[in-house]
């Protein structure tokens, strides 16, 4: 019992590790991390940061190390007119939005659209850290199956032609469409048309969020479905984690100029803006193209440790075990046959053989389903170590199945 | 009527400009600004920020640049406990989050504490980002007034008292002990100990909001309510945009461990972290004694600007305007007789006039108030300029006065 108990909110109240959590609390210093979506710190670009800043203190530091827009720093809103328009997302500066990274873009669209209660479509499964953002700001989420093409529309459609024969108005869908985190699967360009004639039908934007786009590794790329749509109600988020450095804390936004006004006051109120500094480096890190080249130098290493991955996997997993082949992002998904393993046994064998890996539950909206599931990233450590851990992780495996 | 009306919340449904901002938008470029609370951009340590990343990036790039704890930066809250414990705050690592901003510290403060209706206590007047980020929440703030020695301690208890009858519980007190924005009023040490006493007696948490601490010009320094605290009921936060720079982002709050741990899973949804790089710019600037530099460069160049502001009121307001005689900060509060001016003419004829202030009823939860009202900041342009803008400011109001 706690002497602040009279004074919480029900997410103050529910803050408890979680029994997955304290599990993998016991890895070892030495452990190989197959869990976190990080870049591989060893590639930072140190020295280009150390140019920029020299660049930025003797020419911009009287505005970027001042308070600024909410919208965010001027000069990295017009770079990213630039890049939005390379993807033929047909922006202007008033269509941009810059945040705190895309965590924050969930926080906005939750405090522009979702009452306590109110619906929206989610992929299941779906990242981990936007389930628990909708989650605090009381949505209910309405999970739809991904397979090998994404999340299927046939089944978007029969929710909400369920909720709206309810009379109720489900808010937003949250996609995933490149390299899905966790499960690494690329929404087809198919279902993206039929996703954005279904948001025209129901009146539901689509909250399209697309941290590894510029990570393909094999085939084409496909269309934003923002790219796609003339109807404003695409809002389409992105980082620069994963092209610069995550921490500098960057996301941006690109939607229709009525609802980044409405974003931006919720910015305003949040964090009343993301670093300017951090902002104007990114703006110089771009334009010199310098992030090009790491986004390059990023692709050419981690494409192989994801196929360092996959032949482990095959060389490794014993039958049963299945996982998905990613083109591009960070991550693989892995199932292991849920009648033949104890999940909690597998993830303690996993802790105890120094390999981790993310649990399923977190990625879940009824966090009591995917413990024989695993989201196994290949961009953060090297391939020795990726074969390494998942050899250990399959040794487990084999012991434990029946 | 918008096209998204069925998918707002009350929240985005009120993004207005206000009838105070569409005048100020007529300002002309080369006004005088004597209206956001900004540091002088002409001192901002340009060279100290390139030795520093320079640093970081030969030794801690790796860290800096990556993903980090939702805490913080730990070199940084390290760093801070000792700061924290210079002001006699009893902290330790457990009792220290990092935030983007103080602005975000009024965001988790409500993730925590705040169910839409609950009640708070307010000053009156009060900063108004504070004020709009606990309305966007659904707080009912109760204001209590401020004279020259702070908020009133009876009355926040008959407030309290009156709450409590009818069978409501106060989540908590929003207090700017030092320079208060707007007022640029100190909270005097007898009022600091009876409102500690209060929130004991009603279990009521005091969010003490201290930004300009580190900038008074005369008198001695208070102790902080937090200091003053074997309760555990305060909840502090001060930032590095004054000492530092505004551009990093980097607030802070000194809490009992239990609270930081709910405020720090808060923060994990809104924003994942604050920038691991500036949160090590700041760690860097700081140990290395810059820090210390910067704070008595500010505050020579900030107390001569405030007596020249001074003088300038005296010099040329017609009889009948008060304001305050802060003892530090950026800020004064200026009134002109509200039975004598309209103050809607007041603001239009300062704009027309090539001066900003911003006006009063911004700070006020009934913003029908304080049009009568100035906050008047004079740490962003240099004493002639202030003095050249209160000439200007006078005549508008001295011509308008009946």
């Amino acid at each position: 019992m706690s002497r602040y108990s009279h004074l919480y909110t029900p997410l103050a109240a529910a803050a408890k590790p979680s029994p997955v959590n304290r599990i993998l609390a016991g890895l070892k210093p030495d452990a190989i991390h197959l869990s976190g979506g990080f870049p591989d710190p060893d590639y930072f670009p140190r020295e280009q940061i150390k140019e920029i800043t020299n660049y930025i203190m003797d020419n911009e530091a009287h505005v970027a190390l001042q308070y600024g827009p909410s919208s965010g720093y001027p000069k990295l809103r017009e770079h990213i007119v630039d890049l939005a328009n390379a993807k033929h997302q047909k922006a202007t500066l008033d269509n941009i939005l810059l945040v705190n990274g895309s965590t924050e873009a969930f926080d906005l669209m939750c405090k522009v659209f979702i009452n306590p209660g109110d619906h929206i479509i989610i992929e299941e499964p779906s990242y981990s850290g936007a389930v628990a953002s909708f989650r605090a700001f009381g949505c209910r989420m309405l999970p739809v199956p991904v397979d090998d093409a994404g999340i299927m529309p046939e089944m978007v459609e029969k929710a909400l032609a369920e909720k709206r024969a309810a009379g109720i108005q489900v808010k937003f869908m949250y996609i995933l469409p490149n390299y899905q985190n966790p499960a690494g699967v690329t929404l087809s360009l198919e279902r993206r048309r039929a996703l954005l004639e279904i948001a025209k039908k129901y009146g539901v934007l689509i909250f399209e969020d697309d941290p590894y786009i510029e990570f393909r590794y094999e085939g084409e790329e496909l269309p934003t479905i923002k790219s796609l749509d003339d109807s404003g109600l695409v809002v389409y988020t992105t980082t620069f984690s994963k092209t610069f450095a995550p921490g500098t804390r960057i996301g941006w936004i690109v939607a229709d100029a009525e609802l980044v006004k409405c974003l931006s006051l919720a910015e305003s109120l949040t964090s009343l803006m993301g670093s300017p500094f951090t902002q104007a480096l990114a703006a110089e890190f771009s334009r010199r193209g310098y992030m090009r080249e790491h986004i390059e130098l990023s692709k050419g290493l981690y494409k192989q440790r994801k196929d360092a991955m996959l032949a482990a996997l095959d060389q490794y997993m014993p039958d049963g075990v299945t996982w998905t082949k990613p083109q591009g992002g960070y991550f693989l998904w892995l199932t292991a046959p849920e009648s033949r393993i104890d999940g909690i046994e597998m993830l303690k064998g996993a802790v105890a053989a120094g390999v981790a890996y993310r649990p399923g539950p977190a990625f879940y909206v009824d966090d009591s389903k995917g413990l024989n599931q695993a989201r196994l990233c290949f961009s953060t450590v090297d391939a020795e170590r990726i074969t390494e851990g998942i050899r250990r992780f399959a040794a487990v495996i084999k012991e434990l199945m029946v």
